[in-house]
């Protein structure tokens, strides 16, 4: 094999991006490490999904996801032509680095932030830079502005913190970095949050908001994301998206889903309601939890024998999956937690008393 | 707006991929123009959907499709270690563009052919060169070979032409290939024609093949595409990949689809039949019809009155859909007809009849 003569060396020197552990179909976890909805999808959004399951699947999509588009500019208030559809938000992450940073040019973000920003980045060749969140979490600003970067990433809620930066915030950054390049708000988890935004795309052109199906419309299972920006960079991105990227059920399912947002919003206040519950319940056993807007929180374990690795293996022989980032130093003794049921919950909390007794 | 600051050149230079047309509900067309299946998924396929189709869908996917890959293995008689699954076969294309083509570097393809291809390489910052195939429609082996391209195309059965060349030029042009780059053997088209390529990569380290189930599979909603290469190759592709690029469904319809190939069988040879049938009697009507082991076939207009754009735009009335390719020179006088069902290759066959008497 010759692979350094055929393989990019970009590609070769990369070790891969690697999402949390999908148990393999029989062995039953509590599954509080991906960010997952514990929620079924909505009765109409399934039955969406077994109306389009016939014939017409030997049929390609509609290209561009045109009736998702409408439905999306319905539910949020813009015009379809500011919406790009995704094969998951990744998808559109992908599209955006494709779109706008060329072999060589940066890619910024506050850090510690989604692990996936530095491999996209380097997929295409570019430099990641990051600067630290600001004292309680704001945003550095004119650090990140410094950096003169082609896309600058801002999650919010971040993860894997789940604190959110004021959106005053974003637009300065807008602002300091229109000369240059354009600021991403990925609001992969923002039904859970107080606020969103999407208001920030009037001002601000060099703004792109990036949405999920996979949290809070509980369909992750189908790959589903979507992209809002002006109609002018749109265009830009549908030169880039395949042809056809997201599937027939995929958009008979988001079309669903974003005309019953009625449906939704009790689930995404049960998971608000439960957030708060498991924050407070850790913080009475030593834990130190921020403050939260996603549907996850990140603890910080008290002492004890176990470090981040060890709660972590400790859990997983409980039977309770969660997410621990071993290659961030940051993080080390940090653990995410998804915010699952409530009965669920109930089973993690159990399951820390007894690790916590058993390592006093 | 200031796209020039933001968007990278290569993108803002491009014109985007235009794919054939998809009418909208409503106005029912024939529809012979972006090469589907003209038979229904069979029934344990659309089973198969069903019954994924549930709360399970809250949950991502598998990351790497490994039950597809473990069903194409079976079917193919290889390792699950030689298969990557893509969202359809343009997500493989891209995939293996980003894994071996750098900027500057060069793409290379006999042409005509898909046209895809070069859009994607722009894409990539690359530089896409066409050799034509030889006469009678053979690889042009030297020539390609000399454009030491990191990455030559050879599509078989050809879009649009339908020809197929002897594997052992596709096993010369891997030979004459291999210190510089690798060779991808599309074989979008294969499940229609005599034979198939796979065999070929015990021997080529450097060829990848890749197939789609847009067109044998009656599966073009669902975008799934299967690539074949060396253990070393794919795991290479998997860093490229984004983590969970199948939905649940398409992973349930690709699974169940590989596991029911005898279902398959008879509607690629009613195909096969159908394009012995039409070819012959387009010949009959003045067309001049290459020979094609594809599910469609380029036909070479009359001479008369109406030209390829009046071909198409003429049938469009009458209700028909067939492929015109605007941009491509070579292409001018021909129109490309997918393989539908009998009665409606009667119907296309009625209206040439009708268009040809008209002419006279």
């Amino acid at each position: 094999m010759s692979l350094q003569q055929w393989v990019r060396p970009e590609i070769l020197a990369m070790a891969g991006y690697v999402p949390g552990e999908q148990p393999a179909p029989g062995r039953s976890f509590i599954k509080l490490n991906t960010n997952e909805n514990p929620y079924p999808p909505p009765r109409p959004v399934l039955e969406a999904i077994a109306a389009n399951a016939d014939q017409r699947l030997r049929l390609y999509p509609e290209p561009s996801s045109r009736p998702v588009r409408e439905a999306a500019a319905r539910a949020y208030g813009l015009h379809p032509d500011h919406v790009v559809a995704g094969n998951g938000s990744d998808d559109l992450l992908t599209m955006i680095l494709r779109t706008f940073v060329g072999p060589g040019e940066r890619v910024a973000a506050p850090g510690p932030t989604y692990s996936l920003y530095p491999e996209l980045t380097h997929l295409q060749g570019g430099v990641y830079v990051e600067s630290p969140w600001l004292a309680e979490g704001g945003l550095p600003v004119a650090a990140l502005a410094e950096h003169r970067a082609k896309v600058t990433f801002v999650t919010r809620p971040n993860a894997p913190t789940g604190h959110v930066v004021p959106l005053s915030q974003v637009a300065e950054l807008c602002q300091a970095t229109a000369a240059f390049g354009v600021v991403v708000l990925d609001e992969a988890y923002v039904d859970f949050a107080e606020d969103h935004g999407l208001g920030l795309l009037v001002d601000h052109p060099n703004l792109l908001v990036t949405r999920s199906f996979s949290k809070s419309f509980c369909l992750a299972g189908l790959r589903i994301g979507l992209g809002f920006m002006s109609a002018e960079l749109a265009g830009q991105m549908h030169k880039v998206r395949d042809s056809y990227n997201l599937d027939r059920l995929a958009q008979a399912a988001a079309e669903a889903a974003l005309g019953r947002l009625d449906l939704y919003a009790p689930l995404w206040e049960a998971v608000r309601l439960e957030r708060r519950r498991v924050s407070e319940a850790l913080r009475q056993r030593g834990f130190t939890v921020g403050e939260s807007q996603a549907n996850f929180v990140l603890a910080a374990i008290p002492p004890g024998r176990l470090d981040g690795a060890g709660w972590t293996g400790e859990l997983k022989n409980a039977g309770i999956l969660v997410r621990y980032f071993a290659a961030d130093p940051r993080l080390r003794d940090r653990i995410r937690i998804t915010i699952g049921l409530p009965e669920e919950m109930d089973r993690l909390l159990d399951a820390v008393d007894g690790l916590l007794a058993g390592s006093r």
